[in-house]
């Protein structure tokens, strides 16, 4: 892809691996990471249709969020070195956010680093999860709280693999697009307002575009020092309330979770002044139909996690906002007591 | 220092940390990681001299080797996140290279890397351990197989500290300065071949010298891909030698371990025809002198470490090995049936 010369965009499954063909020929061993539900769907058709796999060892986790952990992590360097793996070997992480996450952090620290590449399989890591050099697990029950910034060494995006994604996890990857097109892009905003409906066949089209979006974003700020804090669109209550969601066992997606704190943000977007009440109406009308508002918990549930996201500070939270589809700003800092005020009159939590 | 801006030398105690006095006030919290030796010895004073230390939170942590690990990690995380910390926090390493390896990986995780200052105390962590970028934990009972590259936000020496050290510590550090001359610098052989006696008074002035060379070779090749690779002279069976110490219980100093191994490179070196015999011969008996050779574990026990040694590949082992005092080459690769034929006829290792 253009500018990003370590991402490939590969219609033809067969022809997946071609770019690092003679890096994985000289690679002492190759691992693949995956997890459960995509072994059973991909992986056959994987190794039939990729020759250069063949001699790959393939490590399969359980599926789910409960798998970024150190347990899971120091498992399978712990098989490595019962392998004798050595430096020199390759990750092939082959999976959604969790697999690229968890397996780009454990590449990053083993024998302080080995290459490895990105497999996304679904919507979510090909528009987001696997781009842009974040990696981690999560510890004490928060998210992504020990982690590093490392570009895989290649990121390998074949389109097919999200035809068989369960809608759910469907809606959301599409989150994170709909993210994209209000921080950045209002013409995308505009066209994937009208889809007339959300499956695969309609969305792979918009992945390309999506992934110029991010990487744009990650390129200008890799380490998230300024611009890059727009990403976070949504995330500030999106995170919390997936840490407390994953605390309590209910099965809220990420891009549910994102879509719910895209709202809120939007509230606090028209509340300040920034989005005119007319577009937030609209704009939120338009996820309220996709991702219905859920009974919410109470805003002290969220703040333990609210309080150990890495984006907030000790004096105060830290959002973006929007001031219209396509255009947001960062570092808008929400003090405590005013965050609790507008959560309150935004949603109805349980208390 | 010239060309290496964030090391800066101070004689004069109280204007240690002059250099980052802005970032440590403007941070959101200050903690020192340091240990039960150096607690007692140090701190007081440390905290007396150094007014914007006054805030600080102490972690203190056992000493040796054995903290370098995952459990202590995970406590001063775990420690964090229970005071709110966020990624503003500034974590200053106070101590020798444990405490340096440790707490600069810690850094590079917690929430995605939080800034961090390397204050050595040991002549080792002076002139090697935090210089570099190096960091990491042991783990399964090999040194540093997880780990990353950061380099600390300042390097701050005082050599003061190193005229508390034990003798021991203070041998230790030296091994890395003979090793800084016999791969990069005659004359500082030669000159320290001719002390009297070893000191921490007589050692000081070449603590600078072998900072430069250090910093010199890193910075031609951070990532060890190349030229870095000289450092590891001695370290492939130096690492072997110490983790099996470690495992045993045994109380080897890193440096009296990578002193052996450079004596077997020494041997490795001659009997491959790089060094004259002559030389060989000095060197070897200058070595000895000081760190007099134990009885060896046999190479069956120590194969273990050196298999997951980063160094190593699958098809053998990668020795620096050196031609004349100041000269050494990288990649000299010895088959693992020739590793146990030199070592069996280098040593008489028990059985």
């Amino acid at each position: 892809m253009e500018n990003h010369p370590y991402i490939h965009w590969q219609t033809e499954l067969e022809h997946l691996f071609d770019p690092i063909e003679a890096e994985l020929q000289n690679a002492s061993a190759i691992y693949i990471l995956t997890d459960e539900n995509i072994q059973p769907l991909w992986m056959n058709t994987l190794l039939e249709n990729c020759s250069i796999l063949q001699r790959a060892h393939i490590i399969e986790i359980p599926a789910g969020e409960s798998s970024k952990e150190w347990e899971i992590a120091s498992q399978v360097m712990q098989q490595w070195m019962e392998d004798q793996a050595d430096r020199h070997i390759w990750l092939i992480n082959f999976g959604g956010g969790v697999i690229t996450d968890l397996g780009g952090w454990i590449a990053c620290n083993y024998k302080r680093g080995i290459s490895f590449v990105n497999v996304p399989t679904t919507l979510m890591g090909m528009v987001d999860a696997s781009i842009g050099g974040k990696n981690g697990i999560n510890f004490m029950g928060n998210k992504n709280m020990i982690g590093t910034f490392q570009e895989p060494d290649a990121l390998l995006i074949y389109p097919g693999f999200i035809e068989t994604l369960p809608e759910q996890e469907l809606l959301s990857g599409f989150a994170e697009m709909i993210k994209h097109a209000l921080i950045a892009d209002q013409a995308l905003w505009e066209v994937i307002t009208e889809l007339e409906e959300i499956d695969a066949h309609r969305l792979i089209p918009f992945i390309k575009r999506n992934i110029q979006i991010k990487n744009h974003i990650v390129f200008e700020d890799p380490f998230e020092e300024g611009s890059r804090k727009l990403l976070n669109y949504g995330h500030t209550l999106g995170h919390a309330l997936e840490s407390w969601s994953l605390a309590q066992n209910i099965n809220w997606s990420h891009g549910y979770c994102v879509a719910q704190g895209m709202k809120f943000a939007n509230f606090l977007s028209w509340k300040k002044g920034l989005l005119d009440e007319k577009t937030y109406g609209e704009v939120n009308e338009f996820l309220e139909e996709i991702y219905p508002l859920s009974t919410l918990p109470a805003i002290s549930s969220l703040t333990p996690f609210l309080v150990q996201d890495k984006k907030n500070r000790a004096d105060g939270l830290q959002f973006s906002l929007i001031e219209n589809p396509g255009k947001a700003i960062f570092n808008q800092r929400i003090e405590w007591n005013e965050m609790e005020a507008h959560y309150s009159s935004w949603c109805q939590p349980i208390h």
